[in-house]
């Protein structure tokens, strides 16, 4: 531990980050802006080259919504503290440590797929004799008992080496969210938990040392990754209690805003809104790394499969409140044109991971709706299969109705909202996260906001 | 509403609380206190004797666990400010102000019995041509709808009077605990929705003068209603969470307390504990009066009636933690001599009310357990078909197993503790609210929390 500490101190140890995605490269960013050495390796060649040249266009996608990391980014490659490679075999075997910020995802059939991780594994495994003295932390999503029963045994098998005598194993789950990951990386406490005492002490001192954050030290890796999801899943619950709540409250002509307001003047309350769904890397697949290792003792975590089901059936919720708001202008869906605002999974992130925007695009198209698209961070791309408008002029373009799917900054400007009242066709506005309040409205609207009941907003004077 | 001000400014305003139980009592305190004169409506002749007589012997059942009543009770009878009446006829319409504390359970199946509420609503409705310029306030818990489309309908109905035009409707719904009720009353800010503006005027003002709490108001008495449901059914979703994953987690050998002190560690996240399921006159019930009225559109909150179903298992849940202890003995549950320590429903409350020792002892006792109950609250009383012991003193008569039902502060003493390590014949301790960290668990023990893997407690010098 003295040897490690002294390491940590003077910068010597040196560390691999694998995946330079949207956690490994801040990650490795914030690391070697610290001072240690650090590699980042992955297999995307591209990524790599515009790493190590400290950017280049189109920009790094991950950096697009995370602006602060450009100017890390060149610090640390003109340093040459940071050095991106796709050689796994030659970097992870100069590294005392080798940190996996590898993306876990879940197939079709909402199952966990490993496969990617386990190939990383069994690279490193076959390090041989130059894995000896190092220490392999998990920062990647995994089920609790993914590091104990599968990962660790994977290594030792493939290496040959024992664990806690030959090499350690840590998981260290990264806790941040996209939009503000620089910010929770240097604030949001750590959980550090490893195959014994002595890795989780070098561990816990290399974070606080690299991140200057606190940690919080558990009694092993399954105990850290059940603390990663249970703080997710509970989001993923409340957020579902939100959804079918709201539903419910509209069909009572009540307004779920003003209901969760009235709830929040109770101490113990805590707000949650509803929404289009939910998306991204972490929230609507979490669940199924614990509801996945559940079936195998044969435990079905019934609230949590339900929660999920609720927030999943929630775009088919927004595909009605549409069909309110064109029935109530004498309107089908077919062959009208309904222009779609945000496509992101949340606010100002640029990312369309498993985005509640794609089944209602889907239904929409299916039933031949004209579809007008915009979002700030996918301006003329193609994605999803559509092809995104430059801005939002199209909606004067004679749509009568728009469906905020993401509440984007941009859509909540002043500029936005005055540009609302000069559409003379607009007729219907679906909010799918209630990003304004009534009076800000242009004047003959039908207004849906989620969990709210339409309100045809008819101001005299205006 | 220049009038309402000056009656409740110079407190001419009068007052009936009917229903004097565990909240409407301490609201009469309260009214009657701050120099409104009060009538306290009840058909319990022997509750209105003792109200009146400023107590009595055996003492009123909802004082005994909060005993700052008694002194306020003693000060409104001397000071006439309180006088408590089964007379409902004469002293309602006396009164400016109705206020409803009455219970509205659910029955065997689910669906709240609204039986009770609707004969005072007949007989408000009977005052006639009395009830002119009076406001009915709702603070029992209902359902959204129940207060517009029922109770409404129903004065109207009997009473041939209008609503808004002779007479006004509220709904300001109890926001208290059992326990804190005072500090509650004192404290948590109101949720005021009524018939008109004018009546929520009056209503806010009065309950701001008498409570001295902030007001929260809201568009109607269905939105007042459902916060109050909402705050509660958050509790009741959350709480199933942390039973469901804390059964899972010890079947891989996780503590889930370790893990939510782990969670709590990030800013968005709010800790609820495992227990033995959800008792009392709120958590279990509240969420079928939200399933009802879904129900009734065609609508069902699959969510909630998940989390209601969760917590209603989890009683059979700590049987199956019973089972596992009485086995590492190597004893059956028949004819084993099984300690109960607490039935209420929580700590530091004389209330049985949907306890979840209920179904906990009904299936000891078809197991043929012999068991011996202790609660502080419930002496020597017979309760649920039980005679409750005088005091814990029982235990050392060969009592190998403990379960500590309600985590009274009696528990938590040293004098408790202390005793513990003098039983002997102690082998199992099921703890159902984590009472005890492990080190003050008595040497070789088996002790089981709920969420916690067993664990032996077996350290040296000891």
């Amino acid at each position: 531990m003295e040897d490690w500490e002294k390491l940590i101190e003077k910068r010597d140890l040196i560390v691999s980050v694998v995946g330079i995605g949207r956690i490994g490269l801040p990650t490795a960013l914030m690391i070697s802006n610290e001072g240690f050495k650090t590699y980042g390796i992955d297999t995307d060649l591209s990524l790599v080259e515009k790493v190590n040249a400290g950017g280049g266009d189109p920009p790094i996608t991950y950096i697009i919504d995370e602006p602060e990391l450009e100017s890390l980014l060149k610090k640390v490659i003109i340093n040459r503290k940071l050095k991106a490679t796709t050689n796994f075999r030659n970097y992870t075997s100069q590294s005392n440590l080798i940190i996996l910020c590898i993306p876990t995802a879940i197939t079709e059939q909402k199952v966990p797929d490993y496969s990617v991780i386990n190939e990383v594994l069994k690279e490193i495994g076959q390090l041989k004799e130059k894995l000896a003295k190092k220490i392999v932390i998990f920062e990647s999503t995994v089920g609790p008992n993914y590091v104990e029963k599968i990962a660790i045994p994977l290594i030792e098998k493939v290496s040959e080496l024992k664990i806690n005598k030959d090499f350690w194993v840590a998981s260290c789950p990264e806790r941040a969210n996209p939009g503000n990951i620089i910010k929770n990386l240097n604030s949001i406490p750590r959980i550090v938990g490893a195959s014994n005492n002595y890795a989780r002490n070098i561990v816990s001192y290399f974070y606080k040392t690299a991140f200057k954050v606190n940690i919080f030290e558990v009694s092993n890796p399954r105990t850290a990754n059940s603390v990663k999801l249970i703080e997710n899943i509970f989001r993923v619950v409340n957020i579902a209690f939100a959804n079918e709540i709201s539903q419910l409250m509209r069909k009572f002509d009540i307004d779920y805003m003003e209901v969760l307001k009235g709830a929040a003047t109770k101490y113990n309350f805590l707000t949650h809104y509803p929404g289009p769904g939910v998306g991204g890397p972490c929230l609507p697949s979490n669940p199924y790394y614990l509801i996945d290792e559940g079936y195998k003792v044969s435990f079905t975590p019934n609230l949590l499969r339900v929660a999920t089901e609720v927030n999943q059936s929630q775009p088919f919720h927004i595909i009605e409140l549409i069909f309110e708001g064109l029935n109530k202008i004498n309107k089908p869906i077919a062959n009208t044109k309904i222009a779609i605002l945000g496509i992101s999974y949340k606010a100002n992130v640029k990312d369309v991971q498993i985005s509640s925007v794609i089944p209602i695009l889907s239904e929409l198209q299916k039933n031949n709706a004209i579809l007008g698209i915009y979002d700030p961070y996918y301006k003329e791309e193609e994605i999803l299969g559509f092809k995104i408008e430059k801005n939002y002029e199209f909606i004067k373009r004679v749509y009568s109705i728009i469906i905020i799917h993401t509440d984007h900054n941009e859509f909540k400007s002043q500029n936005f909202k005055d540009f609302l009242r000069e559409c003379k066709d607009l007729k219907v506005i679906v909010d799918c996260h209630n990003t304004y309040e009534y009076e800000e409205i242009p004047n003959n609207i039908y207004y849906i906001g989620v969990g709210r009941p339409m309100k045809y907003i008819n101001r005299k004077n205006n």
